[in-house]
């Protein structure tokens, strides 16, 4: 395999500098004067479309609403929750001027809507009637970061945020796990992401959260990627805000609240763990462009044929007819760098025995087809190029999960690899912070479904659960 | 007709009380601790989903990609084109401080985008090959505005603006009237709006902008609402950017560009031509739901007639059965303040003789009808009720267009009625001004389509053309 775009860096040479070299060179996004944050381009929003479709038809399947919330929050209203205002009041941006006036109270840009939501939940929550409220926001946030990366971390952020309202417990906490059951499905079935899901720590949670679920990804690199949370709430933030609603019983009762949320990250997420020195490499089911026809030669006789193959396709599979000036060259190494999961050549020579070429873009297998078959066997390729997809990003995850069992032995090996590593841990937030502060590694998730037996690695307490740790985007 | 929801203001009595109440009642918005934002609720955020859906669709078929530009403007760049800065600094929100630390340059979140457009194009155009650029975005902007009204003047606006470069002034000024015809025709024939169509004045234009071409609806109380706006820059930007571009002729030109956009100010649009006393009325084409189901009792054969009617209808028909338990005459008033096109009313005396009752909500007309036929009536009537909110709406918008001939009898008119007032004028801005002074009306457009004779109504000067003026929103 020749590296056909000079223009990306290796991955095992320079992993970020891939990563950057990637984003840029398939048009994903541009920079700008306004530092820290990132324009999107027209094909790194097209992802991003394709996203919000699929989300937000499976928000509505579930009941879910949407709303749109002010971008403003007044200093006093973020102040209401103490650990929720300790959390972001750090990395908010500030309004203080409206024109030439003065505001006289100042107001961040929204980092996240939590306050705004129960604000509003207090005027329309009054009777047992009135729940579940099931609202979504697709929006906007901002939180200050000082070092940004596109997509991974930037001080805009394109996202979704669900904010519900419960009449008991048990309906909110089926609610969390509902969403980030809708958040797995579509990271592991759409965007062939193998993530690990499981309950935070305490130290790891979300500001305000009773408990925070949490969905992790594994990059080429060995470092995770926290792609999306949902929170249950318990009655934290309805009790702060004075949330009561007159029960069945005729009592004054607070309900439970949930929030969920993903956001453009996950488009970091597709890019680390699927890309390679050609570029982007995009799951089928997420591609903005499924399929792109190469004519080698502007000839009638190819262009007749690529019309009888994609009048064959169904109207979802979205394809393009490369018949710019450029070089065939050219137009193979842009549909490479951009991802794009099917190419097909067509030329004269191939005509001739009444074939076109197929060449995928995960493995850059190329093979011939009869142009009878052509759109029947890209139908086949794409389901087999999404599963393929997912299943080597699964083998290649779960190589970079380790054991680890005696705390100098891990800490040797984590100069070696760098992955997730299994620890038995005693719950003390002590030990936590001592993993983190010696290597690097934060607890990124609890396992639920390993039985814990055995002494924590750090301290030798008895062991109350066992964790992955790992490093982070 | 009585009036089936008390909390509505009769329109003719407090215009400006009649529309918030129908705002609020009709769950469309609500208010925060966020001064001059609103909330947009589920149904009020559904209708602007349909706008989305239908512009953005019409949007790709002539071309147009979506994009995501930061939301932030640095001062030094919201500088560069001097008019622009002129029209847009009075009216910005400033972000001065992101967490703790004050920021070397403070930054307005962005009142529109064409500062941000530039500055990348600058970056991607460098040759004819790389034009035109067709790029849209849909966002929220800022404009700090001291009165606001829901959806008319709102400090945060969601919308959407398109910002397009082109290779020659033709070119351009086709695509500024392309997009123009593209609002004209969604307006009147989706939401049913009888929008005048010209040009602004000089005054009038856009700030930066060559000629600025605009959508005028007239609302029930006579007066104007600007509901879009399509601009032609000429090189007017371009050049303050330094943005050029390598011809095919091999020398160095200057890109010509359009910008265009509407918003939710649209929602208040259809709200105060098409509602009435009991409510909102929407048009079918927008509205979330189409058809409601009322169920007079909770009998097995009523809801069997009811899935039996829905089963019938096209999928892109939405509609709700509404089994709430609340009482009949209860829910005939909320689908009424909510503007649902048809209610179905489905009783057991009805079936008696196999009928169901149909009730339009612009009208309020009930006609009984076989259940068998319910579907096909309801398709064929949802078609007729579009068709007659726009006959009725243009037949009332007519009759608030006035000839304005001479000065001192047009201002006595003024004082008994109020809408349009075509007029001649000199093209002089004193004229303008003075009109303005003196009766509160603004030039609306220039009336393109009519023979310009006789003198200026102010100076009493040759006129150069006619225009339309009138109060707005």
């Amino acid at each position: 395999m020749t590296k056909l775009v000079s223009k990306i860096t290796d991955r095992d040479v320079d992993f970020a500098k891939w990563y950057t070299d990637v984003v840029r060179e398939a048009d994903l996004v541009a920079y700008s004067s306004v530092k820290g944050s990132m324009i999107i381009r027209p094909y790194g929003y097209a992802i991003w479309e394709n996203i919000q479709r699929i989300l937000d038809a499976e928000f509505k399947k579930t009941g879910h609403e949407n709303v749109q919330m002010p971008m403003f929050i007044p200093e006093s209203l973020l102040n209401v929750e103490k650990e929720h205002v300790k959390g972001f009041a750090p990395e908010v941006a500030w309004v203080t001027h409206g024109g030439n006036d003065k505001l006289e109270e100042r107001m961040c840009v929204r980092p996240t809507s939590e306050v705004l939501f129960c604000e509003h939940y207090k005027n329309i929550i009054k009777s047992y009637r009135d729940l579940p409220k099931l609202y979504n926001q697709w929006c906007t946030i901002v939180r200050w970061e000082k070092t940004t990366r596109p997509f991974l971390r930037s001080r805009e952020i394109l996202w979704q945020e669900g904010h519900t309202m419960h009449r008991t417990s048990e309906e909110a906490r089926e609610e969390t796990l509902r969403m980030l059951k809708i958040y797995e499905n579509f990271q592991r079935n759409v965007l062939a992401l193998p993530v690990l899901v499981g309950r935070k720590t305490e130290k790891e949670k979300f500001a305000g959260a009773e408990e925070t679920y949490t969905l992790e990804a594994m990059m080429y690199d060995g470092v995770a990627l926290q792609n999306g949370t949902s929170h249950y709430f318990g009655k934290h933030f309805a009790e702060a805000f004075g949330i009561r609603f007159l029960d069945e019983d005729n009592t004054l009762k607070v309900p439970y609240q949930t929030s969920w949320g993903v956001s453009t990250r996950m488009i970091g997420g597709i890019i680390m763990t699927h890309g390679d020195n050609h570029g982007l490499v995009l799951p089928p089911k997420i591609a903005p462009i499924k399929v792109v026809f190469i004519p080698i030669s502007q000839d009638e006789e190819v262009l007749k044929v690529i019309s009888q193959i994609t009048e064959n396709l169904p109207s979802d599979i979205s394809y393009k007819i490369d018949q710019s000036d450029k070089s065939p060259g050219f137009k193979f190494a842009e549909a490479e760098v951009k991802g794009i999961p099917i190419r097909v050549e067509v030329g004269k020579r191939d005509l001739e025995k009444d074939e076109v070429t197929l060449v995928r873009r995960d493995t850059l297998e190329k093979e011939s087809v009869k142009v009878a078959d052509a759109s029947d066997e890209i139908l086949h390729l794409l389901e087999k190029i999404q599963q393929d997809m997912y299943d080597r990003a699964l083998k290649r995850r779960d190589e970079m999960i380790f054991e680890g069992t005696d705390y100098e032995e891990m800490k040797k090996q984590m100069k070696e690899k760098t992955g997730f590593f299994k620890i038995n841990w005693c719950g003390d937030v002590a030990c936590e912070e001592k993993i983190k502060d010696e290597t690097g590694y934060k607890s990124r998730c609890i396992i639920e479904d390993e039985k814990t037996t055995g002494k924590c690695i750090v301290c030798g307490k008895e062991a109350t659960s066992r964790i992955y740790i790992g490093k982070q985007y």
